[in-house]
């Protein structure tokens, strides 16, 4: 284009404004009264126009801007116009590059399914055999995709499952995977990768919103505090049975359930092992709103539809002086959570309680 | 009166005597009990009686406060008698000067009715055909009152609306008023007002009661976080819809909120705009009970009188003890929100949908 | 034994097996596996076992142990088992002495019945016909009961109350009892006796669960807070007139309800003294579930053993992590709290308030 021409020609300018026409996205109002103002400029020279009343607040908004540009020269006026469209012009090409249309398809992903539309990204756990239990692969594949949906043009991103379960939650046959350093490593190892993986859901900086489809188990119900909305069907249930199985919470629930559901509630929870029903979750502020199974799905992406289509600034922005306040200390939650769950994953109440639970699974 | 007399005569001490029966007001055990031992001083000189046994609570006293006068002689204590009288009769009629009986009514104020009887002062916002929308004025009354209430006698403070809304919240016409400075010193004032009124109640000392007689909508609704009982009626209802104007929280909500009624239950009302039924305001926590409308200020106002006649100091003290921990946090929430909702009130999102609603309101 | 000996005979290693097989208690399995390896090492040398397979947890734990022990000598690990075994022995010896049997009874208490077996020490309140009410006496035996609650065998602890009370919390005629020193030494030193009190709550590590069988009141309330659990039979109320006896709230129950129940449900309790259902209790949070009081006693233990038999080190290390983060906040919230009351204790409004409960009271 014209970046490096010292001088845009008339000639220039109106293919200019013909791209402009063309544009295929918004650019947002900032970017229309800069072009309208230097449009003005390069046409009619400095602001001449009577300043508007102070309820025309359109009227009053461009005059501003136009009143802004001062003296400026009419071929500087013109040169900056040429060079914004220009900017435009690339910057929404390059952006399609990334984003070839509305049914844009996860590639390259081994455990989830990833899609994006209408405004919303969705990131779906995808082993339904497996009742989509979290093996290491899938931790890795979430953050990624977590990662990528915290910088794509989405509104707001939303975690479910494929098939009839949730998510199982963490998958037991990772402990049985022992790398040559032996278990204190393979502790170590997944301290340090769960804390990562719960690290990508206190720092996500978009609405985020679970669709519990199915029983949620550990990890997955655990991380649930940490969502900004989380809607269930009534087959849905919570179970987190970290007693049982020799363990100690995680996902910042130490943290977060005692805050959501009173201490003695959570502790019912994360201690005992008891297993709510969505309504229950639902009670205990878990759970934003329970539907009928029958009609869950209908009615979820309707509402989720609908919110993606609100000011997409606003409700990150929101999200944000909730979130932010919290962050630094949900992190150092996460740590404790970690660094406490690495000494349970060594401990013989841990390690007989994995054997029994494996060992009763393989005579099934 | 006797105040710069060195010596009260018999007859001073005689007028005294029967000023203190002609108090309309109790002056509060701790002086009767100082009134009685200077009475005996003054009478019977150094305390003379047997002290009394330990379950006799009232008769020891008085024991400890006359004996606590030790060798105070006998015209000393006539006179600090009188002297105390006389402090009594003036400060009891100078506060009567402000409160001239039981229907002491608002005087000076255009946006609110203020009365205040039976320990109760009731701060009433009355815009009902504006459906008690908070212009700059009433915003400024309201603060005033506050203030006021704050040092009054009453032992608690309600907020009510008057009419079918309890209030629609900050009156848009607010935005369209545009200074001198333009846009930039409106959000700047705007910031600065919005932050000293959200103050006054984190600051205000005395149990603040909500009446919540019907509709409520954005600041009115995100302030209930700051009050230490929510009354309903089942027409109320609780809006918040902050994202669809391309705004932000206020009012401490981004920290009240999720912590009253749990993130994901805050964020579908902060940050996805669900207008609440007063059944589900109080099912979170946020309405302390509702009632039926046609029984609503019958019951409520028979409670609020039966709470206005316990021990003003203990319910006081206990109001401080629960808020003073949370205080200096809330009023650093309180800076962020409105330093947050400044620049919002700039942005592109805002404006649009301040314009819109506006619009669409004019063709109405 | 054979402690101090510097080389085991063979005839000591025979010992050492046949003790172990006596042992009346599991030693735990990283005990276990170190007596495994030794044993292997002490008859037949170091690891000749190929390593097990990946899925083989326990026997690549034994074979981890024994290859760990090297080339240590035969008459070394013959030592080290023998020198083990004894100190086992002598440990398990000395704590049957501490722990007789399943039925130990609670000796030397007065004001309370304290047993332990099925892995629950249950502490129960046995002023019956004073309603359980609080005296200074059961002030310590509580403190007293709660500590060796901390350092026994049993996974958790309960404490509920005998008849047809939880507790009336603290007994009123404790403010009757006057030392020499008059009421501020007597408010001074309840206060004291209020914070250590409260504190041993605060420190508990284990899962302490209340089992209310009947109305509570008071500090019997307010420490309800910092349980980890709460079952009420559908008796129980739950009653806090703090105000009513111009008091203010303790249990660090100002800190605890306002994050249990949100701020406008705790002052209703706190500051109004609105007395709870158990039902009400429990939608709040305070309550973790509610039975029928015809089935209450067998439903709750039934549960409570269950309870007791998960693994003892999970239930304790997520209990703290839960409890550790709030500890230094809890500690400092119950000192505020038991100064502010000092002070009330002597204000007029309180004193009236206990001398018209304690004449009313004689009255009937």
């Amino acid at each position: 284009m014209n970046r490096t021409a010292m001088r845009a020609s008339q000639k220039d300018f109106e293919n200019a404004m013909n791209q402009v026409k063309l544009l295929k996205k918004d650019p947002g109002n900032e970017v229309k009264l800069k072009l309208y103002s230097l449009y003005k400029q390069a046409t009619e020279g400095p602001c001449n126009m009577p300043k508007p009343g102070v309820f025309d607040l359109i009227n009053k908004a461009k005059w501003d801007a136009w009143n802004a540009l001062g003296s400026l020269p009419k071929e500087t006026a013109r040169q900056n116009y040429v060079d914004l469209v220009s900017s435009l012009s690339s910057s929404l090409e390059s952006s399609s590059q990334v984003e070839p249309g509305t049914d844009r398809k996860s590639t390259g992903y081994e455990t989830l399914m990833v899609t994006s539309e209408d405004g919303i990204t969705k990131i779906m756990l995808n082993r339904p055999t497996k009742k989509n239990a979290l093996n290491v692969e899938m931790y890795h594949e979430i953050m990624h995709a977590l990662k990528a949906a915290s910088k794509d043009d989405s509104a707001i991103t939303v975690l479910t499952g494929n098939g009839d379960y949730y998510s199982s939650g963490n998958d037991l046959t990772n402990f049985t995977d022992i790398p040559p350093g032996g278990v204190e490593e393979k502790a170590k190892n997944g301290a340090i990768l769960l804390r990562e993986f719960v690290g990508c859901f206190i720092d996500f900086p978009k609405p985020l919103i679970a669709v519990v489809n199915g029983p949620a188990v550990g990890i997955s119900v655990t991380l649930l505090g940490l969502f900004d909305a989380v809607y269930a069907s009534d087959r849905a249930t919570f179970h987190t049975p970290f007693s049982h199985l020799g363990q100690s919470p995680e996902g910042c629930s130490s943290y977060t359930f005692p805050k959501i559901m009173s201490p003695a509630k959570a502790t019912e929870m994360l201690v005992f092992g008891k297993k709510l029903t969505a309504g229950e979750a639902c009670a205990q502020g878990l759970v934003t709103e329970v539907f009928p199974d029958s009609t869950f799905q209908k009615e979820v992406w309707t509402r989720l539809k609908a919110f993606a289509k609100l000011p997409p600034n606003a409700m990150r922005i929101s999200k944000e002086i909730i979130r932010n306040r919290e962050k630094e200390k949900l992190h150092a939650v996460n740590a404790e959570e970690c660094s406490v769950l690495q000494g349970r994953w060594l401990s013989d109440e841990c390690m007989n309680a994995v054997v029994n639970f494996l060992s009763r699974k393989s005579k099934l």
